[in-house]
């Protein structure tokens, strides 16, 4: 780390985009001095939060996620606003590339001066991304972003990580999946506050079209994630550009709605909570895990549990007594 | 619990489906008391393990995985075989039901007595399903189910979590939806011991053969999954009932293969290693969260930090120094 934690503090909220993208990778590292360089980071930059949103996009691969975000965001760019995507990338953790590593699934957007994008691999640890990106998110938002994306892929537990991050859910569907939609609906459905059928265009037109009824009579049965807000499906073509305004005007007035309610804080209130209880779970398995004494017992465990001399069970055990004796002389 | 530890170890050893269903419930409990009959349960039923093979499988929803279990599940127990499926289901964290709890979703196999299905809600908590899918997989296994069958929806991070709990890992796949293998193929496709193409009959036939050509030759560029082996696309028809026995002929020689180089038990062994980090870090939480004193200084936290008064990084750290404070005492 060549810049001082002040150094990059300063470069961020002065919107510098390396010192970003820095700022982005010390909290995403996995080492115990960069967490703690990291942590001084964040409360640095927490008095320096905007009135932002943060929008989370599911679907399944294929659903035309990036095309969506291209025209998404090169949309509310060219209204002023500053967009941030995180996209979550859960892929290839056996060659650790990154699908999403690729910039240009974004084409336009990634040349748009008033577009940040950041592609961050999952690397298998669920846990890590979901305290990482949530602290990408409030980097991203001293920085001066006003939309904050966070995209994940699949239909997995990604879904409910990235839920409990953001103030609005969205669901991209594909009409050409078939059965896709019947099986996809009592548990995805449930949780985004908007369904955006996409690729509502050319040949596929009257298909989207009959989606999003079907969808609609669906979600009429379906509770709603977000209180006081009903789920709706609009037909949208990123192709085409059509129905970006009316999913930015629906979210508009879910943000009015929520707000009044007092569920938009509600919600980042408990999202602080989930946040910090994810934090203190990564300090304390630093306690155990990287402690040279527990290191040596775990790792003689280890090998007598692969010749069948003990069990897993029992050898857990055994590991939380030796932590409480370690840390209590 | 009616019955004690002893009496359900007794009746699991003797094939008892309501004491497996019953020890399944026991260490899928959260609670401490559950914990630690259910890590007794376990220790009791570690010297009951017979040769078995675990196989995981997934595919996004729509892909036709019910479908295929239930077809190669019926196929297997009609060879003599015993088969326990367990399915983690991502779905409906909102309505905390379950999409799988619906057996009809696999008809013969349910009415099958060679066969046991257990669904269990994934509830938002990979880690946590991970830990107990795997001990699930153990009551099974000593109950005398030969092939376990852990079947994972979605193309989330979920399959991770199970590629890493199981000795073959089979992708199904579906021809009709596009672009999708497109956008699957890197992360998706290096996971996978067998790919399996499904719904290989009728209109969908000669496109379910070009699919499989087209997916030999991606696969025929990565770097397989399980050294010494070759991943490979197959076409099944779980209605026609084809490519069934070719399926479970690959799965054997798979399995000759891999205990033949040592792999087999290399992967079981890690395996077993990541159970026990599992359950060192959920034991080591709970000394945390559960502690009186510090529950009741994480719930002042809270409040702080909503009301601006201190930051979340800070907070996880004051979290620790208590955590050291009470448990040296």
């Amino acid at each position: 780390m060549r810049q001082t934690v002040e150094e990059l503090t300063n470069g961020i909220i002065a919107g510098d985009r390396a010192s970003l993208a820095r700022g982005i990778t010390l909290v995403e590292s996995n080492s115990q001095k960069h967490f703690e360089e990291g942590q001084m980071l964040l409360q640095a930059l927490m008095s320096h939060q905007n009135k932002t949103i943060r929008i989370g996009i599911t679907g399944v691969p294929g659903a035309g996620k990036s095309t969506f975000i291209d025209s998404f965001g090169t949309y509310l760019t060219s209204k002023g606003l500053k967009v941030a995507v995180l996209a979550i990338d859960p892929s290839s953790q056996v060659s650790k590339g990154s699908i999403l590593g690729d910039k240009t699934r974004m084409e336009r957007l990634a040349r748009d001066h008033k577009a940040f994008i950041r592609p961050s691999p999952a690397g298998g640890k669920l846990g890590g991304v979901s305290r990482k990106t949530r602290e990408s998110i409030i980097l991203c938002e001293a920085a001066g972003y006003d939309v904050i994306l966070v995209e994940t892929v699949g239909v997995g537990q990604g879904e409910y990580v990235v839920r409990n991050m953001v103030d609005f859910f969205l669901l991209i569907v594909l009409t050409g999946a078939g059965d896709e939609l019947q099986v996809m609906k009592k548990g995805i459905m449930e949780l985004p506050d908007l369904v955006v059928v996409n690729k509502a265009d050319g040949d596929n037109k009257q298909r989207a079209v009959k989606a999003k009824q079907e969808l609609n009579t669906i979600l009429h049965f379906l509770t709603s994630y977000t209180e006081g807000w009903l789920t709706e499906a609009v037909l949208c073509s990123s192709t085409k550009e059509s129905g970006i305004e009316e999913i930015w005007t629906k979210i508009e007035q879910f943000r009015e709605r929520v707000e009044k309610n007092g569920l938009f804080k509600k919600r980042r209130e408990e999202q602080q909570k989930e946040w910090l209880h994810d934090l203190i779970k990564e300090q304390v398995e630093r306690l155990v895990f990287q402690h040279p004494i527990i290191k040596e017992h775990i790792s003689q465990l280890e090998s007598d549990i692969i010749k069948g001399k003990q069990s897993v069970s029992k050898s857990a055990l055994s590991v939380i007594e030796l932590f409480k004796q370690v840390y209590s002389s």
